[in-house]
Parts: structure tokens; C-alpha cells; sequence
């Protein structure tokens, strides 16, 4: 059976500020989407988590986002296509930077938070998006929320795409995810979490918000290292993703 | 006889605010040393700017400076070699970008301002540069003021240099510009200014500012196309440089 | 009758980079709206821009925008009403310091770009920006579209509200102005600007886009001045104005 | 005997990177410096801290630093005295639009990290500070190391100054500061600590580096509760300054 991989934003620190708890995280996962300096991570922060994922060998990605540091990249903002496009080179180039100079492999780029969310529905975004991370590279992987517009673009594109799922947040009918700003936006029960998981794992499906049975691809899912039960729910994510 | 090549600091805009006279310098210049959005340039200037250069078939620089929009990167910042490393990475990582997805080369590296003075004194921080620079790719050619700590630190590091020099600046006995803060640190005649790269040129020396004359490498030379009588200069510096 | 204001933005250069035509516009202008550092300015140039207001003897209002330098704060941002409340208060508090500096006195605030349109028609975000103005200072006046959710919560919190007019934008039947996204947004022929600005002054009536006639309310009218052009114009306005 | 007041760098959280224990700290404090946005704070941590000062009844002071959140303001820049000026204008403007808001008085105004350090040694910036603490309002206090060129520039302009020492910090025969730079910057020992102060308390005396007695003026001390440890500290302290 196709292994499902563990990915998780790791790099999210700046400067004096310290964010996320990557040495415990990065032994656990299989991929990394680090944060390219716009909504988080600073050129040093950028620096020591690529050789951090180096010395521990797991793919490294790179994790756009909207140039937003005190809204950490959350905050919806309207930017053309072409913004977007030029975004998406700068700061993936610049993660490139880091990977260049540490002879390792740059494998895939997700983008994060606000621009993620807005690129999964929005055609003209996505677009843009799968655009500039063919242009800088075809062989990278792009990565997005499973059956979404981004996936969409990318393989329209010819890219190799990561369908991603997650353990931890409901879906809608159509397959998006239940807005944070719904009180139902994310399952808060370990058992729930794991159950969603096993069934997208095993059977190919989720249960949607209303209770109907939808077919989800799944390459990859999204982990958080927060604290340590974090920790230990992706030790079962991963006994589950390797099944 | 080697071929002095004109260089020019370009994509220097920013959002809204326009600033230089790209379109009209690029003709006239064999180099062009591009912003990389700290001191100046956002993404979406960086690609136009690339874009121009690859429609003018001219050499591709990557042009970092501290992170100082304000400033124009023109203030000294007291930074540590490893974190201008860092500094040196992410900028010139993310022009490449912009060139790999133009396919186009990215050819050399030249600081920008009070970075580029700082780099060209302190021996620590021209290493931190050559290594970066080398890092990334070791092909890229290392541009600093000639014979500078800078120049030196790229030789050691086995990277190809070029040693800039000015028309319109005096020099210092050891080799090093006036600084801008003295009122003799710029030259505003003409004529003045092409005798000074003739002898640069065909004597390979230089007159400092208390008459000695001192050897002076010369394989650049910056021009800036701020107004018509600037274009004007060019036009002679290029036939002074092509003869 | 009463005098209708002309307000102008100003103070928008920011660093090297130069923006506007101040020196040139001040003189025919009643009121000037400086940009407070988020989307445009820094604090010379506020410095600067309230020093020159005050030489003219013109009201001096602050005009806050989005912290989106590279998109001179026109880009969408999807902020919360209490996160807008502190941007208010931060920015305004900011010229507020320049003015108090000078020994002039702030007279008005006036939300700036796509900060001043999403307050136009959100109710939440236009009663934050109502109660950060009468919380920092209740003797403000808060200038607003004429007719808008901004104005409603200015008069509802008690503050002294300014109603704005265009004389160069199309109206909407709900009395909101033609998104510039729209190709009829802009009135570009100078006799029909004046046609319409004269209806509002001496009518105090819009035609609307689709023919409608609706009573407008005006206490103020923005100009630009961009060119020569666009400065003859603000004569021609003046004129109308003070009839 | 004259109360020697503890103050504390407080605020300097920025959108969801939390940093020090503010709320554990301030029941502890008698005057607090509030990051203004600069090098730490953003508009919404302002406003809570201006909150939590305001329920804690401590004396409320702007601490304006350089524009490097990256570097939190401890990285030297080179401003001219007229940049400092319109900083130092811009920033305490700006936390004063929070106490305005919340109906507290704005105390004391004390520069940040290397800005403090650079105006306690340069006259042209420390003169340039104390005019704009007093063009904004001439009612506020000046803090500056004891003894510096600070203080002194606070005095000449007829400001209120407050001598600031330091319990954990060696100091030289010219009553500066050892830098953080030397190994022997930072005293660790909690007993030496508290002697220090204590000579300083009660002799006005401060020993150097080099065993040298001097004078020293002391109307304030900076604290720091980076952890529990720290606390207990600031309760020895503050037995000590209350004798």
C-alpha cells in the first residue's frame, strides 16, 4: 500500500522569537514545508532548519506566504495572479538558496495559511501558483488540499502533485474544509482524529459535515508538534500512515 | 585590450514608487546589478527587471543590501558575518529564482551600499560573503571595489572577481573611495571624470586625493543613468572602455 | 452657503523614493489627509509633510491605511474590527506625535485605500474605526464617503463626521462609488467632473450609473495632483466650491 | 530616603510569537516601557500592555528602538541625530495614542537596545532625543544610563531625567556600561547583584571593572523576569530599593 507522508510547517521562528518545537518534531515526519521569511522564518532560521531537515534526512519544502508577519500569514489578502506568481518565485528562490547551498534537494512547495486557503478555491490563484513553481522548476512537487483547484493546476500543469488530508479538521459536502471561523472547524478528540485518518487511509473516503461519504485522495497529511500529546498523536498518525 | 564592462544598479522601484530610468540605461550597459526587495525592488520588479535584461541580452547580477527600504540601504548595520551570510543566501536565492524561472543565468554578485563599503573594510564579513556566494554557486563571478577586502576574500575562495572602479569618485591613498561624507567625495565634472577611467584604463592607475598615483585593477565600471547628462556620460564611458 | 472643503492625500513619498506633487497642491487645497507610515510615508517625511501643513495654514488630518507598503495599502485585507481599531489608534497616535510636536492640532482622520472602502460598507469595521478615533480624541472629525457606514458610525458615536464627494468617480444607485475595477469607474472628461460636482454643491444631488438621481450629502471634496492638468482642475474645483 | 523604582521592558510580544511574562512581572514593577512597534510590539500587544499597566497602576513609558524586528532593535544602525529625532517622535506618538485612548498618563520616555546604547554615548543623538521627548510633550521624563550623555542632553533641555543603573551589569572606569561584547559584561551571581545595588543604594557608589570607586546617581533600575528564578531576584531587589 502507498505510504502516506507525514508533513508538518517546521521554521516558523523570527529573530529573538521562537515558535514551534522542530528538533522534537523533525525525527517523526517524512517531509518539512519551511517558512520562506514573508509570514514567518527569517534567513537564519531558514538556514539552520534546512540543515536541521538535512541531518535528519526528510524532504524539504518550501511554505510561502502572504508578506504578513503579524498576522502570520492568516489574513485573507487580495492579490492579483501575477502578484501571487511573483511571490511564489521570490520566496521559494530564496528557500532554493538555502537548499543550493547545503547540497540538498528543494522537493516540493506548499503554501501556507491565508494564501493556501485562498488558492485552494481560486482558479486564477492556483494557476498562478502551479505557474511559478513550474517555471522555477519543474520537478518539484506542489502540494495542496486534496481534490482542490490547486491540485487541479498543478497537474494541469504537468507537476507532480500531494494530495493533502488532514486528521484533525471536518469537511464539507465539496470537499473543502469547514472554515476556522465555524465552531466545528477542527475535531478536537484524538479517537475522532485517528478514525477520520484510518477511513481516508483504507477505505479512500471522509464523512462529510452532513454526513455524506465522499472518495478523498490522500498523499500526504498535515501534523502539528505543539506539545507533547501532539507528539504522541503522531506516533499513532504515523503507525496508521505506514500500516 | 580587456574590455571594461559598464555596469548599472537597476530594479530599484518599489510598489508604486518608481525610481531610475531602467528602460532607457539598459541599452548603454553590459552588466546590470539587480535589487533583491530588502533595500530595494519587490518581486514583481525583480521579474520586469529580469524580463528587461534577458530582452537586452545583458550579464545578470544579483544586487543585496541590508534590510532598510527606508534607509535605501545606505545606513550602516552592525551585523555578524553569519547572519550577512544568511543575508547574502536569501537574496541572491531569490533573484535566482526569478532568472531559472526566466531562463536566463544569474552571472555575479554585487553588494549594494553600506553593505557593499562595510564588506570591502571588514575582512569578516567579505569571508562571509565569498563563502555565501560560493555556497550557492561557485560559478558566479564576486563584483567589490578593486582590490578591496571584498575582492580578496573572493580570490581566496577560488571564485571568479571583478574589480569595480569609479569615474566619479576620488580615492583614498589606500585604495579605498572618500567617503561620502567628505566634500571631496564625488567628481561633477566631465571631463574630469573620463580622465580619471582613461587613466584607469590605459595606465591601470589611479590619482588619490593627495597625488600619489597607485596600480588599480579594473574589469568594471559603475555608471548610473539618473538624468539625460547621465546618458550622455555613459555614451563616452562606453567608448573610452571599448577602445 | 457652506463651503465645501478640498482635501487632498499627502506625505505619500516614503525614503528616496519621491511620490506626489505637495509642495505644488498645498497651496489650493482647505485640508490635507498624511499618510501615517503603513502604506505609505515614514516619519521625515510626516515630519515634513506637517511642517509644510502648517506653513500653509491647512487642516491637518491623519490618513491610515493597511501595513502593505508594496501595495500602497489598495489590496484587500481581511482584518478583525478590533485589530483595525489598533492600527487606528497606532497610526493616528503616530501623526499625532508630529502635529503635537509642531504645535499644530490634528483635525481629522480619513481611513486611506481599500482600508477607507471595506469601512465604507462593513458596519463593524467602520463603528472600530469610529470609537478608535473618539477613544484617542472625541474632537476629530471622521471623514468618510458621504452617506457611508463610516459616516453613520462617526454620527452615531457623537464624532463630528465629514461627508467626501467625488468629483471624478461614477456613483453606484446605493450611493457607493463604482469599484475601480469596473471600466466606468473613473470620469476622465474634466467638464463632466465639474458638471457633476456642480449638481452635488448646488442640487445636492448624484445621477447615479443607471440614471437614478439621489440626494447626496457633501462636506468635502478630494482632489489630486498628479500633473499640471490635474492642478488646473483643483482651480477650476476651488472655483465651484467657494460660489 | 528617595524610592528607587524598579522598571521593566514589557510588550514586546509581536502577532503569535509571545515573548517575557508580562503579567507575571508587572505586579512586581513600579514603571514599565512599552515596545512601540519598531524592534518588538505590534498595535494590538500595545493596547493590551498599555491595558495591563493601566489595571496594575505602574507607571507607563514609551521604549522606542530602531527599526529591526529582526535584530530587536540590538543590532547598530547609523541614523543621523534628525532620522533619531522624527523615530523617537513617531514611536512614542504613536503608545501615546494607547494611554490617550485608555485615559493613562504616558510617564517616561526610554530608548531601546542599541539605540539607548549609541544616545548614551553620542551627544548629536542624544540631544536629538531629548528635543523630541520635549517638543512632544515637555512634561515627560528622560530615561538614560546614570551619568550618560542621555541624562545630560535631558537636563540641558530643562527635561525630568531618571538615572537608570543596572544590578546585573559591570560597569567601566568612565561609568559606562562593559560591553555585551567582553566576557565579563553580565554579573550572574545574584549575590553580587544585590551588593552592587546595595552600594548603590546606600554609598552612591559603583566599583568598576578596575576597582575604581565613582559616584553614581540612581533613580531607577531595570529588571528583568525572563523566568521564576528572575522573579525572586526582582523581590530581593525590591526589598532593597524600598529600605
Amino acid at each position: 500500500m502507498k505510504k502516506l507522508l507525514l508533513n508538518c510547517d517546521l521554521g516558523e521562528s523570527y529573530g529573538l522569537y521562537q515558535l514551534g518545537n522542530d528538533k522534537a518534531i523533525i525525527p517523526l515526519v517524512d517531509a518539512v514545508n519551511i517558512a520562506c521569511g514573508f509570514h514567518a522564518g527569517d534567513p537564519h532560521v531558514m538556514n539552520q532548519t534546512v540543515l536541521l531537515a538535512k541531518e535528519h534526512d526528510v524532504q524539504i519544502g518550501a511554505h510561502p506566504g502572504f508578506a504578513d508577519l503579524q498576522g502570520f500569514g492568516r489574513r485573507e489578502m487580495k492579490l492579483s495572479p501575477e502578484e501571487v506568481y511573483d511571490l511564489i518565485i521570490y520566496q521559494v528562490g530564496a528557500l532554493k538558496g538555502f537548499t543550493d547551498a547545503n547540497d540538498v534537494r528543494l522537493e516540493h512547495v506548499k503554501p501556507h495559511g491565508a494564501l493556501y486557503n485562498q488558492a485552494c478555491k481560486n482558479k486564477d490563484l492556483a494557476i498562478a501558483i502551479a505557474q511559478a513553481v513550474y517555471d522555477l522548476d519543474p520537478s518539484l512537487t506542489l502540494v495542496g488540499l486534496s481534490g482542490s483547484a490547486l491540485i487541479k493546476a498543478g497537474k494541469a500543469k504537468g507537476l507532480k502533485v500531494a494530495n493533502e488530508v488532514f486528521a484533525d479538521r471536518t469537511y464539507q459536502d465539496d470537499g473543502s474544509l469547514t472554515s476556522r471561523t465555524q465552531p466545528n472547524a477542527v475535531i478536537h478528540d484524538t479517537d475522532k482524529m485517528l478514525k477520520q485518518l484510518e477511513t481516508i487511509i483504507h477505505n479512500g473516503t471522509i464523512r462529510t459535515i452532513s454526513g455524506i461519504v465522499r472518495h478523498i485522495e490522500a498523499d500526504t497529511v498535515c501534523v502539528h508538534g505543539d506539545n507533547d500529546e501532539a507528539l504522541q498523536l503522531i506516533q499513532a498518525i504515523r503507525q496508521l500512515a505506514e500500516k
